[in-house]
C-alpha cells in the first residue's frame, strides 16, 4: 500500500481541522446573529452546518491523513495500530495549529478580532459527564463503523456529531484541539479558558474507555497493521 | 460465517439501546429547554437528532448484534429465521436494561434525577392507531430494505423514524423497550406509566401485521438461514 | 431475471403510495398544529418529513414494484420500456386507491374525519408553471439518476422533493394521484377539488417534456428492455 | 470510454445550472415570504433546499456533463486535465445562460418580473474573504473527494454548500455564473450588480489557490487523462 508521505498528511490534517473550526465557529456566529435570541434555532443551524461540513471534510481529506481532526482520535487510532505512534505528536501539533487558524479565519469572515477570550461558562459535573459520553460515543462510532462499514464512516461520524450537539448538555465538543481553540472565540461556540481542563479530562477519559471497550468488541485484525480509514 | 459470540452481541445491543435512549431523551430535554414553548421547533430538533443518532448507532453496532435496539425487531428477525430464537429473550432483557440506563445517562447530562415518572398523557385510539402504523412501517422498512438494499438499511431506518416523529400523532415510539424507559422520564419524551400498555399492544400488533405481510412480499431465502443485517 | 409477480407489485405500489400520503398529510397536520402560524417552520418540517419518508419508502418497496407511487412516473417508465405497458393501468388504479387510503389513515391518526374536501386555493399560472417545473425535474431526476447512478435513485428523488417543496410556489405536488387524494384533506397539505385539473395538466405536460428531453440525453439501452429500478 | 457528445453536455450543463438557480432563488423567495422576518429560519430553509437540490442535480446530470454548473469548477477540471480545454468556453457560456434562465423560471413561479436588479448590498473585505474561503473549500472538496471517494462527490459537494451558507458571512456564492445571475434578482438571494466584481475576484483567487494546493496533495493520475466525474 502506497501511503501518502507525512508532509502531505500534516497539511491535510491541519487544513481539515482549520476548516472544521471555521465551520463550527462561523456557523455559530451566523446563527447567533440571525436567530435573535432563539437559541433552539441557533443550535439547530449550528448542528446541521457542522454535520454537513464534517461529511465534506472527511471525504475531502480522508484519503490523505485519515481525517482525524482530533487528538483523541489520533491517539485511539495509534492504540489500534492504524496510525504509527511516531505520527501522533506531529498530528496533534498541526491539529492544534489548524484549529486556531480556523477560528481566526471564521472571525475574519464575520469582522471579529482574530482571537478574543471566551466568557462562555461551561463547567460542572453534568457537562463533564456529557463530554465523557460524547467522546466515548465518537470513538465508538469510529471504531465500530470503520470495522463494520468503513465506506460509510464519514456519514456515521457526521450524523453522530449532529445528534450529539443536541443530546448532551455541553453540545459535545468531544475534541481537545477544538476545545482549546474555541476558548479563543467569545461567541456562541466559545468556552472560558478556565473551563478547558475539565472538558479535556472528560474527553480523554471517554476516549480511553471507548478504545478499551470497542477494542474488545472489535478485536484488531492482525494481518493489516497499518490502514487508512 | 464467523458470528460474534452472544456476550458481545448482548453488550452491543444493550449499549446501543442505551445510546438510543440517551439521544431521544437528551435531545428532547435540550429541545424543550431551548425552544421556549415553540413545540414545532422542539420536535424538529428532536426528530433530526434521533434520525442522525440512529444512522451512527446502527452503523456502529450492526456488525456485532444486528443493531435491533427494539424487542419487536428481535422477534420479527427470529420469526424470519435471521436470529436464533434462543437469542430473543436475552436480547430483550439487555434492550430493556440498556433503555433505562440510557434514560438515566441523559438525565445525568441535564441534572435531572436518574428516573422520575412521566406525567405526559399519551392515550386514546388515535395514538394507538399511530403506534400500529408506526411499528408496521418500521418492521416493513427493515424487512423490505434488508432484502432490497441491505447496505442501506441504516439510512432507511433512520429516515423512517425521522419522518414518523412527524406523521403520527404519537410521535412514533414504535418500540416497547423505548416505551417502558420513557415512562421513567418526566420530560418532552416521556409517557405516563399507565399509558404504556396501550402503546405496547399497538406496537406488537403492528409488528405482527408487518411481519406477515412483508414475509409474503419478500419470501424467506432458504439457503441463508442465519444472517446479520 | 426473476421479476416479482403482478399481485405483489400492486400491493407494494398501493401500500407505498398510502404511506407516502400518510407522511405528506400526517406531517402537514402535525406541523400546522405545532407551528402556531409559523408557516416557514411548518413547511420545513413537512419537507424534511416527506424527504426522509421517501428515502425509506423507495428503499422498502423498490425491489418489488419499482416504487413509483406516481402515475406519471409509471407512464414515463413504460414509455422508456422499463415497465410493460399492460402494467400501467393497474399501477395507476392502486396508486389512486392507496393515496386515498393513506389520507384516511393520516386523518385517523389525528382524529380528523376520513375525508373532508379541501378549501386550500391553489390555482393560477404561477402555480401551474411551478407544477410543470416540479414534475419536469422529478422525471428528469428519475431518468438521469437511474442511468447514471441507479443505486442512488432513492436519495436523488427524496432530495429533489425536499428541495421542490421550497423552490416552487405550489410546494411541488408533481403527482396526479397525490393531487387527487390531497383534495380530500382540508389541512395544510390540501388542494381544492376545483384546482385539481390545472395541477394535473401541468404535471402531465412536465412529465412528457422531461421524458422527451431526458430520453434524448440518455438514449434507451436496447439489450435490457425490462428492468426494475 | 464512450464520452457523451458536446451538444448533450452543453444541454445538461445549461439545464442543470438553470435548475440550480431556480432552487437557490426560488427557495430564497419562499423562505423570505413565509419566514416573516425570521432570517435564521429563512437561511436554514434556503440552505437545506439548496443542499438537497444539489444532490439531485449532480446525480441527474453528472453522467453527461460532469455537473459542474460553475465556471471555476470547469476551469479547475480543465487545469487537472479532466475536461478538454476546448470545452471550457462553451461550458461557461451555457452555465451563464442557464443561470439567468433559472432565475427567470424561479421569478415566474413566484409572480416576480423575469429580471429585476438586486439592491442587496454584499461588499467589503469580510465578504470577499468569505468568498475566497468558500470557493477554496468547494474546489478542494471536488478535487479531494473525486480522488478519494468519487462515488460520493455529489453528497460531499451538497453537504459542503449547506454548511457554507452558514459558516461564511457572504452565504457562500462560490460561483461566478451564480453570482452574475443573482444580481438580476431583487430577492433574498440577490446581490447588487456593483458588488459582483469583488465576489468574482475572490472566487477566482480561491479556486486558483485550491487547484494549486489540492493538485499537490492529490497529484494527477497520468494514465487516465480525461475522466468524467
Amino acid at each position: 500500500m502506497n501511503l501518502p508521505n507525512l508532509s502531505k498528511r500534516l497539511v491535510a490534517e491541519g487544513l481539515g481541522t482549520a476548516f472544521l473550526l471555521a465551520v463550527v465557529v462561523g456557523s455559530g456566529i451566523m446563527a447567533e446573529r440571525l436567530a435573535g435570541g432563539n437559541m433552539a434555532l441557533a443550535l439547530l443551524a449550528n448542528a446541521i452546518a457542522t454535520g454537513a461540513g464534517l461529511v465534506a471534510l472527511i471525504l475531502m481529506f480522508g484519503g490523505i491523513s485519515g481525517a482525524h481532526f482530533n487528538p483523541v482520535v489520533s491517539l485511539s487510532e495509534a492504540w489500534q495500530k492504524k496510525l504509527p505512534w511516531s505520527y501522533v505528536t506531529p498530528y496533534i501539533v498541526v491539529q492544534v495549529i489548524g484549529a486556531f487558524a480556523g477560528v481566526a479565519a471564521a472571525h475574519g469572515m464575520f469582522e471579529d478580532p482574530a482571537f478574543f477570550a471566551s466568557e462562555h461558562v461551561r463547567t460542572g459535573a453534568a457537562q463533564w459527564w456529557s463530554e465523557f459520553i460524547a467522546t466515548f460515543g465518537l470513538i465508538g462510532v469510529i471504531i465500530g463503523c470503520s470495522r463494520n462499514r468503513p465506506d460509510l464512516t464519514p456519514f456515521a461520524v457526521a450524523a453522530y456529531i449532529t445528534a450529539a450537539y443536541w443530546f448532551t448538555s455541553s453540545t459535545s465538543f468531544a475534541n481537545p484541539a477544538v476545545t482549546l481553540a474555541r476558548a479563543a472565540s467569545n461567541t456562541f461556540a466559545g468556552i472560558r479558558p478556565i473551563d478547558i481542563s475539565g472538558f479535556m479530562l472528560a474527553q480523554i477519559a471517554g476516549a480511553a474507555a471507548a478504545s478499551l471497550l470497542f477494542g474488545w468488541l472489535y478485536p484488531p485484525i492482525t494481518h493489516d497493521s497499518i490502514q487508512i480509514q
